[in-house]
């Protein structure tokens, strides 16, 4: 890059397969790497820009001029050219999609207006499909004649009627294995799934796990035939919503990881600002029983591990109900199974480590009335957790709300107010 | 299910789709879904029994006689078979092998005989293998010839050498669409995955999410092609390691949410006794100020503060630092990058905060001094955390410790003691 050498830069990436060209255009730099780009220009394969992080492809497409933009948009499957269109702004959008033929302008603008992370957005408009009179021969023969002009990569191929209504699909395996005089309408099976354009991506792709599908036909409201989603592209959103669960848990939002301070800061300050507030609930609760403490300062020195423990139970059950939940498996009878197993291992739990901090404290200040009032507020708090650890996340589901963003907070505030309430209140009732 | 009708149940559980059926028994309680399976013994289609969650599988292996879990190995592909072997206790595996046909038995005593989470317990044996001077017809006659015996779904077929090792891969798009006389050694394409049986899973999943692939040829030792991974299989394993670290984090092993209060306890204690020593750790560190927090309760209402935004702050880098190892992300000069992210985050971050809580207590308690050291702390603590959040995970890769399993609890400890030592510390100093 130094050198500007950019006929050699464009002939090895070109070279490699894109994937592990953008890892190596990823580890240069920055500054670097929006260098090599600008170089490179119309040079770089759509191929390569589509598999950049998130952040390099937003600082490519900004270095971009626009007719190698533009002529990206053109090489992409759909899918692919919605989501470079998406980084570009309002106005450069505008400029770019008028250069573009008609019909691909209509087509991509179509894609835009559904809304984003729904079906709409992860299909692609290319698919093959086949009307059911057709034979496997005549399926075959098309699709030699089609050639290069089909999609890249399929897995199935939809036979539908005049209306293009969806009637069955034939996987690729099986029209290999039959034989060419076969009706496809004898073959096809019922698809497994029913995905519309405007399903959430989260519903998608818990149809693809649940039938392990490797592609799935997309209709609109009408019923219609008009997308199909493949199989790596849910890969990604399988994890991302299995992590973004966990990340509000870890109150840390699902957008950090940005390589810029500013976006990092405002990422995590929010959340920060919440932990503040909820800081100076538990403070207000210690400050109501300031005249015990200044007679006990030990109990100033104990009250964190009430808080700490606490709080870790509360989360551990939280974290496994959030979980539950989200894969659907707190419905029904499982729901009073999962309070009680909840309630149970919260005593059992509690017991062992209301034992536990006991002991310690016992050893330590060799005051047993202070170590069993630690003992004993420890399994309420225990308890508390148990129940605030999933009948909150349960409760904010029933309210319509997302049980993974909100309850962290919500959990740990109740115990830290739990934990300081039960041993300070102890403390004054039995020590003073 | 009351009525012992299991011919009924038997039809009704035959007509839906296997993962359908499977969410239907799991909707039962327990017991009824014991006596259900009890009831329908070899009538459980085995296609479903392999879409159980892992609980009711295991329960369900249990119940049934030794003659439908023989029968149901043999039904299911290889790679569905060692799941179910897995669940059975060494001495019933023993005589259940023993009266398998001797090759189903050799080949599923092969499949055990890989490391549990590698690429060789996640592959199954069927796959299409054909030589390189056959031709597209020629693979689609012999495919026709074979029909059923095929594998049910495939992608690809392989193209291999007298010696069984990978030539090439054949897409079945890329064979739907090329001429019958055409030889598959010009179509096929090379490998971009390159996976041996002894690889780990994690490693797997990710080469098919770099490369978007739907299945992936498996090779030994020796270099010969042994079996195929569909992406079906990944997809959990995907979302299993995405989710295993950031349980880690939130302190829960990723064996919990079993159905039982003893499976509980064990998973969530363990996590619950480092943190019982951590804790102790910080009311040492207090109690080293004994006499400080005799003098000014203030500081006892206060310290929780420094403490909760402190290890909130330090977790947000962890939970960052920890998925960008995990996605390989952190490497190269995206480490340097990245210490000096956290950092100057911290201390945006730590500057709006020490202010901000400063002003709370300033308000709270009007004390000028007070309020100084408190913001002061805050600040201290934000720098230390923000360090800790992302050297301590990058410390553990480089010892070959996992990043996700430990930090927690480290960074959680190292932000803990400097909240309790810089706020305290500097109470002594300024206000004693």
């Amino acid at each position: 890059v130094d050198e500007r050498d950019t006929r050699w830069l464009a002939r090895t990436l070109q070279r490699m397969h894109p994937a592990d060209a953008a890892d190596l255009l990823e580890a240069l730099p920055f500054d670097a790497f929006s260098e090599a780009v600008e170089l490179l220009g119309g040079e770089l394969p759509s191929d390569i820009l589509i598999e950049l992080r998130d952040s390099y492809r937003e600082e490519a497409v900004d270095v971009l001029p626009d007719t190698a933009v533009a002529s990206a948009l053109d090489e992409l499957d759909s899918d692919d050219a919605t989501v470079i269109l998406e980084d570009l702004e309002d106005e450069r959008r505008e400029r770019i999609l008028e250069d573009l033929e008609p019909f691909d302008r209509a087509q991509l603008e179509r894609g835009l207006a559904y809304e984003e992370e729904s079906a709409g957005r992860l299909m692609q408009t290319e698919f093959v499909a086949v009307p059911e009179y057709w034979t496997v021969g005549h399926a075959i023969d098309h699709a030699r004649e089609l050639g290069e002009e089909l999609p890249e990569v399929f897995y199935e191929i939809y036979v539908i009627d005049p209306a293009y209504r969806l009637q069955g699909i034939v996987q690729l395996a099986t029209l290999m294995r039959t034989p060419r005089d076969v009706q496809l309408s004898d073959i096809m099976t019922d698809p497994l799934s029913d995905i519309r354009t405007d399903m959430d991506q989260e519903e998608v792709a818990f149809q693809f796990q649940k039938y392990s599908l490797a592609s799935a036909p997309v209709k609109d409201a009408a019923g219609r035939l008009v997308g199909m989603i493949t199989v790596d592209d849910m890969v990604d959103v399988i994890q991302e919503e299995a992590e973004e669960d966990l990340f509000s848990l870890l109150n840390v939002s699902s957008a950090d990881g940005a390589d810029s301070v500013v976006d990092t800061v405002r990422a995590r300050a929010p959340w920060l600002a919440v932990n503040l507030v909820t800081a100076f609930i538990a403070s207000g609760i210690i400050s109501l029983f300031e005249g015990t403490l200044n007679q006990v300062v030990q109990l100033a020195i104990l009250m964190p591990v009430v808080a700490a423990l606490g709080g870790n139970a509360g989360s551990q059950g939280l974290v496994v109900a959030v979980r539950a939940i989200a894969e659907r498996q707190l419905e029904g009878d499982a729901v009073r199974r999962a309070i009680l197993r909840e309630a149970l291992s919260g005593i059992v739990n509690g017991l062992l480590f209301a034992v536990g901090v006991g002991l310690v404290a016992l050893v330590w200040f060799h005051d047993v009335k202070l170590s069993v009032v630690l003992g004993t507020a420890m399994l309420a708090t225990f308890l508390w957790a148990a129940f605030s650890g999933i009948l909150v996340p349960l409760g904010l589901k029933k309210l319509g709300a997302d049980p993974a963003v909100a309850s962290s907070v919500f959990v740990l505030t109740l115990t830290d107010v739990m934990a300081f309430f039960s041993f300070l209140g102890l403390a004054t009732l039995v020590l003073l």
